[in-house]
């Protein structure tokens, strides 16, 4: 799909680019003469801030990071605090003048106090409509007096429930309604709505689909698909009686395939298949872009449907590098602006070329881009009026102006909302205008030659700037140069269809195969059992996935020894060798990742994206596990002396018990065991009583690799006696566990006991459960927080020991925060995991489900119940509605117990330090949140929020192999991290060699 | 005293230098007619060993220590094992030539059977004197007929024992006696021995110092000269007698100042005044060497007594130069071998203007400084006759003949003695042969111009080698470039009379302080109890060295709860204020050093050095400590990812108990809490009843470094009611003790009990006994292997947990190991600590005099008694006799139990293999130790002696923080390491941070 640009038509290239440079330097001619944009004066404090920006990008990320937080600050105190923690603080460089200003203005209330919100708040309107309707009305008027047309666009948070999308949906039709009952007025007709074609709808409507549904899932397309065509069909049906024009808007990549789908869906409904008039944004900086354009004019075509391409150049590139980055995803777009450029020029003139049945819009304020069309339209003898530009309001004016003057079709592009939600716009406009990149900074700012700001992108050194784009050097894996590169798995990328299928078949595959019998594993050997302990869908427990053996002391004893006879042969093993074996299991893990996700899905009653991560990351563990102890595996030097050779190095521990939990079935079993084996131990492992199967799995492909026997055995049975036995037992070396406290404290008392015989002293690595908190500052970004928590709290039914469980929020923002967080919970999908898109599944048994439903009874006599979820009334599955508490006592059980289930509580605290007060009052010490724009509160949290892992401004689960270290205090754990670089020294003891190299006096150099 | 060399008399050094040159030019003339040696021949198998030899400096190394082992090798197959397991493998680099000659001669019985030691006795023989009398004197004759004079050495082994002292002293006397009964019948006289002054005597004789005396020991230089000089006083009787010539060799530079007091005591004795004739060598390598040569000059003039000197350059490089670098004491030598050689040009003029009083001897083989030496004496018109050039027997024969033909006087130096300790001495004139800056070798190996030969050593590049002799860059302390400089702090230098006085001193002002009463520090104030234990002196049970108060749990509560209120603060104090109170810690501790290794000695009976070395290490363990909690107060990156900040950082646990023993009363104490305390914690100290004053001494400077109130409190008292209570106490939450088995299993077991309200789990840092052995190899250095065994075993009466207990011989050299290993313990000065010189004193108390005395009568049943030292008759000091049992059985309690105390079990093995099964037939794992030349037995040990810290080829006591990281497993102790990277990590958690950077889609650069 990632087509490179190369061609730009038959025509030979020279010409095209004679022409090119001439309509360019027309337009730049005419610009000239116009007004430089006030933006990029640099007169005053805001062209100050603003010229400073485009040379220190520290400075200008703290810039607009305050701007991004302006409009949650109601108070002049709050606004001067950020200001400061933002800009006038040691770290930030300021330039001579920018720091005269701020000296001058210290203590002016027009900078340090509310007034700078009127500042930015009038640098905002100029890219953006206001929500008063006289407001709207006027702007739009004037425009059209101008002979500038127009397109609306609706700004709003985002959406995070049905109730905000339906809001949304109202406002897109307000909107219609109100420019419907005005345009009509406005005669003569707008010149830029003259196609030559005849004209064009004066009402333009440019729509967000993100806007519409709250709950689009990449596993889930079907149902987005029948709620946003739901919504849309409103829309759609009242445009077409306006005689409106409707465009899809184009945002992330995750949606593109989404939008693109939906796009035709819609228009290919009877009733929509020839009005209203519909068009579609596409982004040039996709490297799928040309094949989506060419898709969707043969869709067209077909249909004999002329639409509206809009082409525009993308403007989330940030994001999607990151976000791919941080997947270790194909990365979407193209890596430098000039790709981009050039990709833009190529499907320029495609779009042309297609002239009979797209109207051609180009959306972007380079004058390059915008000469080489015009350019092209005169090749391909395309009239000039068959197409328009569009461009942002308040963004490039003189070329609109130019344009206009050179008789072609200018439409402005106009965001119309509140100043709150609109700051991300307005950050979005600020960063173009001050890209390094940018053709507006680089003609106004930098002032770039006419050559340098006509030249080809195809050319080498082809952008107006020589700054690369690239993030690459942002992005890696390695932790320093000691360590080899790491690299996690991918997850699954579920938008692509191919590989929904792929999960869908391995449903179907086990379901043919459920009630397998997975016996003991004993030196890689199956042994059978008297008793067999069927295990059950959560979703249905008539449904058994399968049965485990049910080892009793006899296995058990017998487990032992054939850990203990394999341990010194499997020691003496190269670690080369022992970390191989690990990353063939990596490969057959990965190979079955389907089939093991699936299993997951039914037994753990895991939804799709948890069953898939689970899946990645017991790779992540034996991937990492094996770079680390090929890294231990070197000898390292203590001191350079002379004379002397002194090394430290590490052995294995002999012989352990791994005692895994359900919840993370194979990726914890998989990490515990995967540790103890690549660092030289051998290990019984006990997985959990609801698991026995997917444990079962990773036992085979452990062996499908070519791991010795005896040195990994599969022990299923009661904890209570088998599991008991051997942590008791003087020939375990150590112990490590994932469970609960009650279980992990008592297997930490029984290892402390040494017996006679015992060879060492027994290490218990113990990682136990939590009481996360989440605080949300009263600056937080409410869109992040609001799915933070909601993800943290219910993903797989609270049932994570990082799952949150309470929050606290400041009373600034409480009641908004929380109306917007019971919306959000109340559309969150429930039902069996096996479906995809649902968000809550039913928890992992009746035990644990009529637990926690006493825990919520207990609940709702200690605090107020906030919210109670619904769930499907399916007496087979073990359902738990998802509840919310509020006011809820720091003494009540639900503040102070694990749940370990979807029950939130939420508290509210009047000040920041009370909020971290009421986060550390707990006996667990996990992970911890805060969702916070202040810096200062940030690092206050990084130094003071007692917890194992703390996540600042993203949810606090799914904490990454290598990336987060995973494990807690307190009564959370040992404090040992899964997933970091020490654990493995948590299954080795060190040892020490000091030789002496002199001999007869003579001292070689070191022999290193 | 380290005067660097300058000038070289009052003639104009451009003069000298032309004299210099032609006096050169003459000899080189007349090597040249001669032949060149052929030990530089490049003919055969041992020409293109040499030849690649000066080539591979690894090759040297191997192909020398397989020179130095051969002689211990009695088969074929022995000699054919160590050729291989030297030369013959991957890690060697031959060169062509010497590979094609090995695979020639694979299987030749002349290369891999005993054919290879004739061949290198062959060697041997050029350089040195068979036993036989009749050789000897057929030598010595065939010099007296080439006119050069002789000066005979005995070799032998080093003296580890007084009786092989005895016997040493009785060898030189027979030699003397063999020599003058001959050279009466020599006529006429060697031309050599006529001087200017008239006949020197023909029997010249060179003593060395340490052959005479086996327990030299520099805290008590007094008696080493007593019984050195009643050795010396036969020798120079007899040669009195005789009219012989008594030459006092110089060795390492430990025995210089020692050598130098002798020679004037003993010729300051009233019978050797005036006869017999008396030299000694001098070493002009050493800095000191001018200061020393003066004063002995100045001695001699003011006696009016003609002594010779032989002026060397030195023989002891690399080891004086390994030495002193191991130990951070300023290296005594020159760093520069031009330094030397310009050195030795500058005394040769200082002996030639002395001439008065002294007859000057040359030793050297480099002609530029033997043309020097004849150019200076002209210039001060000293008879050429005057004085005396003396070289090496097998060494540069053409110089000495041309000599000769110049009529210059010549004397060879002869050692005499049997071929395996004469390996050494062998070894030593191959590397002298090899050395890249030797004369030799680049005379005759490397064809060097008689320029480059003849080049003053003063000009730049004034070697005739431009390859520089430092090792400094072998040297260092990082061990890598992640961490700061830490850098061992020196131990005293005894061989410097200020030091002992400082000592000695110490402990009288220390005796007019006892009985001091010793209260407990909480929360910095002294707190005082009904009851007060005494310490008391283990020489002298009667001598009460302190009162210590005695806790109870009421003052442990009140300790306890000091550290808590304490802690939280502590834990905020930035690390670099934290590491720096115990870096002035430290200061104070080296400030007071003599005074606490005073009360050391007094309070817990430690000699000198043991005491000396104790305090060293506390300061070690502060600054190692405070520089390692430095690095880790970095947070570390976990992963580079796009748009999101990665760190893992550690944490301080909060409050925990240090318990500490006596035998390293300062050390480990300090370690553990310094460890505890820069982490941030807060602790309880808990010492031993039997040191409690020496842990009141590091409360007190811990108090005067600065450490706020209540985060270090000092709690004497009985352990089993406060030690078991603090332990057992919820608000602890970590203990770090050091001592015996029995105890550490306890407190592991109590500690893995969690109370209610108990805030975390408990860490225990457990560090137990040892039960250590040593395997001596069939092909050991049994010099080396008796001293490091005698010293490992009853250094500090074995009362460490590192000391040898089992001690395992290979059978070969079973015999002659034991009967010298008896003779060295029978010789080892036994008394209190307080007499310096003593190794071996009194044990720590009753009650360990009790235990050990029983178990040693338990050991007669089960075991030979093979030795039984003899110690004081003194029924107020505990000591007990040191003790070798030999025949003992694996099973018995000698072989099993740790004794702590100066026992040792002696085994023998027939193969490597059963040796290293019984070194790891032990519940304990801590220190281990292999004597051996064996490459392949070496790399075995590393993989497979179950130890902690594996000791190859040296002692096994004396760990070094930061240098040898030290602790075990088994039952030695949980796998922690003191003094090693990862000992902090033991009072830290660790925690993870993660921020989201990305805001509105922005992702600015990762802002660390």
């Amino acid at each position: 799909m990632a087509t490179a640009p190369s061609s730009t038509g038959n025509k030979p290239a020279a010409d095209i680019e004679t022409a090119v440079r001439q309509r360019g330097a027309e337009i730049l001619g005419l610009m000239d003469a116009a007004d430089s944009p006030s933006l990029f004066s640099r007169k005053g404090f805001y062209g100050a801030l603003m010229d400073w920006s485009l040379r220190d990008e520290h400075f200008k990320t703290q810039l607009f990071r305050f701007v991004d937080v302006l409009p949650m600050l109601n108070t002049s105190s709050e606004i001067s605090r950020h200001l400061k923690e933002y800009l006038d603080n040691d770290r930030v460089n300021l330039s001579p003048a920018l720091r005269l200003a701020l000296k001058a203005s210290a203590g002016a209330s027009w900078l340090f106090g509310s007034g700078v919100k009127a500042q930015v708040t009038g640098l905002a309107r100029q890219f953006m409509l206001g929500n008063d309707e006289k407001e709207i009305v006027a702007t739009l008027r004037k425009l059209h007096e101008q002979d500038i047309a127009f397109t609306v666009d609706v700004l709003g948070e985002a959406v995070v429930s049905e109730a905000e999308a339906d809001e949304y949906s109202t406002r897109y039709l307000k909107l219609m309604e109100l420019i419907a009952t005005e345009t009509p007025n406005w005669l003569p007709a707008c010149k830029s709505n003259l196609s030559a074609r005849g004209p064009v709808p004066p009402l333009n409507l440019s729509v967000k689909i993100s806007a519409l549904y709250s709950q689009i899932h990449p596993t889930d397309p079907e149902t987005a698909i029948e709620k946003l065509s739901a919504r849309l069909r409103r829309i759609l049906r009242r445009a077409k009686e306006l005689g409106a024009f409707i465009n899809f808007d184009m945002e992330s990549y995750a949606l593109k395939n989404l939008t693109l789908r939906l796009f035709k869906a819609m228009f290919d409904e009877p009733e929509f298949a020839s009005a209203p008039a519909g068009g579609l944004a596409v982004q040039a900086y996709l490297k799928d872009c040309e094949a989506d354009l060419r898709d969707l004019m043969a869709w067209a075509r077909e249909r004999k449907r002329r639409i509206t391409v809009r082409l525009v150049k993308g403007a989330y590139w940030d994001y999607e590098t990151v976000m791919a980055q941080q997947r270790h995803w194909p990365v979407p777009v193209f890596e430098h602006k000039a790709e981009t450029d050039a990709n833009f020029e190529k499907l320029s003139a495609v779009l042309l070329e297609n002239d009979d049945v797209v109207d051609a819009a180009f959306g972007t304020h380079n004058v390059r881009s915008i000469a080489h069309a015009l350019a092209q339209a005169e090749r391909l003898g395309v009239p000039q009026r068959n197409f328009e530009f569009q461009m942002l309001c308040g963004m490039a004016d003189s070329i609109k102006t130019s344009l206009l003057q050179m008789d072609c079709r200018v439409r402005e592009y106009c965001p119309v909302g509140e100043l709150l939600p609109g700051m991300a716009y307005l950050v979005r406009r600020l960063l173009e205008n001050t890209s390094n990149e940018g053709f507006l900074a680089n003609k106004f700012a930098k002032g770039a030659s006419p050559e340098a700001l006509l030249r080809n992108p195809r050319e080498p050194g082809g952008t107006t700037s020589t700054s690369s784009q690239t993030t690459s050097e942002k992005s890696g894996t390695r932790w320093n140069a000691s360590l080899p590169a790491f690299r996690n798995e991918p997850p699954t990328d579920f938008t692509i269809a191919a590989e929904r299928e792929k999960l869908s078949a391995a449903l179907k595959e086990l379901r043919r195969k459920l009630g397998r019998r997975q016996p003991l594993i004993i030196n890689h050997k199956s042994v059978t059992t008297e008793a067999w302990l069927p295990s059950l869908n959560p979703a249905d427990q008539k449904e058994i996935v399968g049965l485990a053996a049910q080892a009793t002391i006899t296995e058990a004893e017998s487990a032992l020894a054939s850990a203990r006879a394999a341990q010194p042969a499997w020691a003496r093993w190269p670690v080369e060798q022992r970390a191989g074996i690990l990353e063939r299991t990596a490969t057959l893990l990965r190979r079955d990742k389907a089939a093991l996700a699936a299993l997951e899905v039914l037994e753990a009653g895991k939804n799709w994206t948890e069953a898939d991560g689970d899946v990645a990351e017991a790779i992540d563990f034996c991937n990492f596990y094996a770079a680390v102890m090929r890294e231990l595996d070197r000898p390292q030097r203590t001191q350079l002396v002379a004379g002397e050779s002194n090394f430290q190095h590490w052995w294995p521990r002999g012989v352990g018990i791994v005692i895994a939990p359900w919840n993370f079935p194979l990726a914890i079993l998989a990490g515990m065991t995967a540790a103890a084996v690549v660092a030289g131990n051998a290990v019984i492992m006990k997985p959990s009583d609801q698991t026995p199967l997917i444990a079962g799995r990773w036992m085979t492909l452990l062996m499908e690799a070519g791991l010795p026997a005896g040195v990994v055995n599969l022990l299923t049975g009661p904890g209570g006696s088998v599991g008991a036995h051997l942590v008791a037992h003087p020939q375990i070396d150590f112990i490590a566990f994932t469970g609960s406290k009650e279980i992990g404290v008592k297997i930490w008392e029984t290892a402390g006991r040494t017996l006679p015989g015992q060879a060492n002293l027994k290490k218990v690595v113990c990682e136990m459960g939590g009481k996360n908190c989440l605080i949300v500052d009263g600056d937080a970004d409410l869109d992040e927080a609001v799915m933070g928590a909601i993800h943290s709290a219910f993903g797989y039914q609270g049932q994570k020991c990082s799952a949150l469980s309470r929050l606290v929020v400041l009373a600034d923002n409480y009641d908004r925060f929380l109306e917007r967080l019971v919306a959000a919970a109340n559309s969150m999908p429930v039902g069996p995991a096996e479906a995809p898109g649902n968000l809550v599944g039913p928890v992992i048994n009746r035990d644990a489900q009529r637990r926690i439903l006493a825990l919520i009874e207990t609940g709702k006599t200690e605090a107020k119940l906030a919210w109670q979820g619904r769930v499907p009334a399916d007496p087979d599955a073990c359902y738990v509605p998802p509840t919310i508490f509020t006011e809820v006592p720091a003494t009540s059980r639900l503040f102070r117990e694990e749940i370990f289930g979807p029950v939130l509580s939420v508290s509210k605290a009047k000040s920041f330090g009370e909020a971290l007060a009421l986060a550390n009052d707990s006996e667990f010490a996990l992970t911890g949140g805060l969702y916070s724009r202040s810096p200062v509160n940030l690092e206050r949290a990084k130094a003071e929020f007692v917890c194992g892992n703390l996540y600042l401004n993203r949810p606090i689960t799914g904490a990454m192999v290598g990336r987060q270290p995973f494990g807690g205090f307190k009564m959370s754990g040992g404090g040992t991290k899964a997933g970091g670089r020490e654990y493995l020294q948590n299954f080795l003891s060190p040892r020490a060699i000091t030789e002496n190299l002199l001999r007869r006096g003579f001292a070689p150099a070191d022999e290193m």
